[in-house]
C-alpha cells in the first residue's frame, strides 16, 4: 500500500515481487485521518476474498507512508493525513487478522522500489529524489536503506539552499530546496517571475491560477522564456540540493521521480550541469538519470518491505 | 600508521586494540612525495626489529592517507603529500616483506578510531567532523564507513553554505564550509573583521600574523567582541553543515575533533543552537559532542583497518 493525502495505491504481489493487479481508493482525511487504516484494510480484505485467498496465503502487507516513520514501525507525524504519534503497523495488523504489517516512510518505500523493479536495478547505492507536492528522498547505500536516528534520514527537501527566501516552508524554515524543487516550488516560481516582469509575454500568462508544473516544463522545452528560467532556478537549485547530498553519502546514482521527472532529459542535463558546477571536489559524479516505475514505485518498495526487505534491511544482492 | 603533511604518526598495537607504543617521523614531501612510504616502512621495520617481532607476528598495517582513496585501496590524489594516482596498500605491502596493508581516507580512520575506541564507543551511527586546516569527515552509519561509490563520501568540507565568497576554496569552489569552518578558516575570518573595523579594540591584534585559532578561541571566552564575533560566524556554518548532514544520513551523534575542537563546550553549544536553527523539520536531533582520542584517533582507526575492520567494513557492534 502506498497512502498518500489523496488516494491510498495498493497492489497485489506475487513472491518474485510480479505486479498481479492493482487499485486505489480515495484517502478519508476527515477525523485526523481515523478512518484511514481500516478503509484500506477492509479494501484489501474484500480483494483477498474476490481472489479466494485467506491470511495464510499472505506473506506481509507493506505500507508507505508520508510522514515521520521511527525503526519500530511507529509513525511519529504524518502532517497530510492528519496524524499524530501512530503505531500503524500494529493497528493495521489487528485490523488484517494477524497478517504482518511493515511501515515505512513513503519516499523510502519508492526507493526501494526503483531499486528493486526500477531505475536503480543493479545498483548498489542510489539516492531516489522524488519532485511532487514536496521533495521527498530515499537513500540506499551498499544495498542497505538509511532511515536514520532521529527519522528524518532522506529529508533533503529541507536542505537550506536559498538565503533570501521570506515564505517559510512547511516545516518552519526558510529556503528549503523543496520550496524551489518540487511541482509546487516550479508553480510559484513561475508566478514570482510573472509578477516580477509584467510586461514580458508568456503562454505561462495564459494558464492563470491553474498552472501546473506541466505546463512550465512543456512550455520551456518550446522555448518560452519565463518558462526556460524558471526551470533554470528550479535545477540550479535541484543540482545543488544533489551536490550536497553527493558530498555526505556520494550514490552511484541520482534517481529523480515524482510528476516533475516527466521532463525527461531536459530536466536531468541542467540538473546534471549544476551538480557539477556545486561540486568542483572531484571529476567523478553519480549519474542522474529519472525514474521507471512512476506511481508503482511506492507499492513495488512497500511489496519489497512485506517481503521482509525493507526498513533498513537490505533488498539489493539478493 | 596517519601520514599527515608534516608527520607520519606511528603506533603499535596488540589484537585487542590497546596502543603500546607511539611515535612519528617527519613527511618528506620533496620529489612528490615518493620517498613517503619508504621512510615509514623503514621505521615501522626498525621497530619490529627492536622488539624482536617478525612479520608473521604482524597482522597488518593500516594507514590513514589525507586524500581521496578508492574502494580498492588505490589512492586517487593526495595533494597535501604531493601524490597523484598511487597504488600506496600494494607499494606498502612490498617494502614491509609482504605484511598486508589497508589504505583509507584519513579523516574515515579518523571517525574508525573515535568509533571503536573514543567519543563514539557503543553508537551504531556517527559522523566524526576534524576541524584542523580543512574540514574533514568521516561517516559511519549503522556499524558502516560510507566512503561513497567515487571516493568523495564524507567531504562535507566543501558543501557550498556561503553565497557571497569571493576567495576560491582549495577545491577549486567558492563558500565551501571548510573556508570558514577550520582552523585556517577562523584565522582568516577574523582578519577579516579585524580589517573591516579597523578602529576597533581586540586582543587578537596583538598577535599579528601568527594569530591561530586556538588564540581566537581562548580570546572568545575572555569576552573579546572581535572574536566572540569570529566564533560565532564560524559555529553558525557548522550548524548549518551539521543540519544539511544530518537531512542525508540523521547520526546518533557528531563528533568534532581536530585543533578547534580544544574550544570545547563553548564551540559545542553555539554550533548545536545554529544546528537547530537550520533543522526545524525535527524536534530531535543528533548530540554534539567533542572527540576524545586527540590526535591519536587517526592511528587507532589504521589499526581498526588493519584489524580487517574499516575500509568500508563494519567495526561497530564487535
Amino acid at each position: 500500500m502506498d497512502i498518500g493525502g489523496t488516494e491510498i495505491k495498493i497492489g497485489l504481489f506475487d513472491g518474485e515481487g510480479n505486479l498481479l493487479e492493482k487499485w486505489s481508493i480515495p484517502t478519508d482525511r476527515t477525523d485526523g485521518g481515523c478512518r484511514i487504516l481500516a478503509d484500506a484494510a477492509a479494501s484489501l480484505l474484500a480483494k483477498m476474498r474476490e481472489r479466494g485467498l485467506g491470511s495464510s496465503d499472505v506473506i506481509g502487507v507493506g505500507v508507505g507512508v508520508p510522514g515521520v516513520v521511527l525503526p519500530d514501525g511507529t509513525v511519529e507525524r504524518a502532517v497530510n493525513l492528519g496524524w499524530g504519534r501512530l503505531d500503524a503497523a500494529g493497528e493495521l495488523t489487528e485490523l488484517l487478522d494477524g497478517i504482518p504489517a511493515f511501515i515505512g516512510n513513503d519516499a523510502n518505500a519508492a526507493a526501494l522500489g526503483e531499486a528493486w523493479k526500477g531505475a536503480g536495478k543493479g545498483r548498489r547505492s542510489l539516492v531516489l529524489v522524488t519532485l511532487g507536492t514536496g521533495l521527498g528522498a530515499g537513500v540506499i547505500i551498499d544495498g542497505k536503506m538509511i532511515t536514520g536516528a532521529h527519522g528524518v534520514g532522506g529529508e533533503i527537501g529541507h536542505m537550506r539552499v536559498r538565503d533570501d527566501e521570506k515564505e517559510p516552508c512547511t516545516c518552519g524554515g526558510y529556503g528549503c530546496s523543496q520550496q524551489i524543487c518540487s511541482a509546487t516550488g516550479l508553480v510559484r516560481e513561475a508566478e514570482r517571475l510573472l509578477s516580477a516582469e509584467p510586461e514580458a509575454e508568456s503562454v505561462l500568462r495564459t494558464f492563470g491560477s491553474s498552472l501546473t508544473a506541466r505546463d512550465i516544463a512543456d512550455a520551456a522545452k518550446e522555448g518560452d522564456r519565463i518558462a526556460e528560467k524558471t526551470m533554470d532556478i528550479m535545477t540550479r537549485y535541484l543540482g545543488r540540493t544533489l551536490a550536497l547530498t553527493a558530498m555526505v553519502v556520494d550514490p552511484e546514482v541520482f534517481i529523480l521521480g515524482g510528476g516533475v521527472s516527466a521532463a525527461g532529459s531536459y530536466l536531468t542535463e541542467r540538473t546534471e550541469k549544476y551538480y557539477k558546477e556545486y561540486s568542483p571536489i572531484s571529476e567523478y559524479r553519480a549519474d542522474v538519470v529519472t525514474a521507471r516505475l512512476g506511481n508503482d514505485a511506492g507499492i513495488y518498495g512497500a511489496a519489497a518491505m512485506a517481503g521482509g526487505f525493507g526498513n533498513g534491511r537490505t533488498i539489493l544482492g539478493k
